[in-house]
């Protein structure tokens, strides 16, 4: 993968710092390199769905913006990302104090890019895979 | 559509009371009846994306979570629903002050479930589809 | 839903006509409108899956293939349509004589389109919901 | 992955040699254990679309359908699959001689599994990702 844009790690930390959604969340963008980017979050009582475990939407949420990140790190400066369209499955009920996505670039076209995003949960030591997504993503002009 | 449960607005309005997630978003169960269920969301800026439209993690939780509230109303009072899968497409940037959304299910099985969320988003009068989902849910036996 | 072309069912035939693997498969193109299409296949030994049913491969090629007709109702002369994406639920298993399709367009943009997709299977008069799918497509310039 | 029949390999076999849709296709089987599964189809021009590229439904039909055969290498005996949905992105225009699909299991439940399907399109020595799918397949008694 080629980033097209040497200051990709500017523009992927803008794509989480100025996201008031992701912020609110507690999503935290971790690592990140060409085609890939990796986001954790610390689970609390306010992710959780009516039976105690973590909300699909939550999952969701991360392995959609994630996959946004990994997006990011490879188009031009003057270019944003919007998703197309994504679907995750829930491989578990997601229970755990950390949940960590892996997105990775799978197809980088010109003006659409198809990312997939692992979720997993942890409590301690012991990490499982929660969800994958796939996720078609369209690169625009910029304001 | 026939539902197993006489007190089904007991349950599906358990769904979105005891959800700490969609709680804190700000969803609100507006009506249902067996198969379909509506909801509503005032759009603050916490819900926003890096670029001012409503994050698509918003529009999915809520497709997600209409859609248990959907299946809830069909099943047996000793169920809980969780999703298995869901996929969304975002079909233009969602801004508007209001998000509707209403889930129908498309097929009830003895233990899957299928259902589609549309989202719309308003201004005052003008409302207008934002997103489209499908879900597969499944029906398990409660704590 | 408006058309950019005013030739669209000579499109339109084209898709099903050229299409080797349609043609093959039997499926017929019966009717179109701007912003959606449908299509019949009469079901015969050579679509089954390994214990009776109606593959899940033939449901979903008749599901893109008429979503792509649906698409190609809309575009300019000079455009083709090809598939990006597509999710199908198999509702319940498909037995009977004929399968038919309508497809809609849910979102018309400048380079993509979002459709629906149902499939219906029948035997004598009842006919039954078997799969929904959601494709999104491309218009790219032709050759 | 841990398979509850010693003798899969019939199994799939059998997935694979009664299913005429996929008879009729060109098919094969090309190699499996638990867990997994391998397929391939010698593309021919009735395998094409409208503009000479594999149609969708082709490539969908083999990441189902090898998707269902990295089920059934973790089946019972006596337990057949059903495709429940699948999501398909179709990464670039297809063209090649030779399609190859390697499917994984990638969650391993009771009575659903979730298994994902890489396509690979060939001619000569270079082979290219052409799509990628994830499945949701529920294991059923057989007949």
């Amino acid at each position: 993968m080629i980033t097209q844009n040497p200051r990709y790690r500017e523009s992927v930390r803008r794509i989480f710092e100025k996201a008031r959604f992701t912020e609110d969340l507690g999503l935290e963008l971790t690592e990140m390199g060409p085609g890939w980017c990796e986001s954790s979050l610390s689970v609390a009582p306010r992710h959780l769905q009516q039976d105690g475990y973590v909300h699909a939407g939550v999952q969701a949420t991360i392995a959609d913006h994630t996959a946004g990140g990994a997006a990011g790190t490879l188009l031009r400066e003057d270019q944003i990302v919007l998703t197309v369209e994504f679907k995750i499955n829930l491989l578990r009920p997601a229970v755990g104090d950390l949940l960590r996505c892996r997105a990775t670039v799978l197809r980088q076209g010109r003006s659409l890019l198809v990312a997939e995003s692992e979720v997993f949960a942890s409590s301690g030591s012991e990490e499982k895979l929660v969800a994958k997504a796939t996720a078609t993503l369209a690169a625009l002009k910029g304001k």
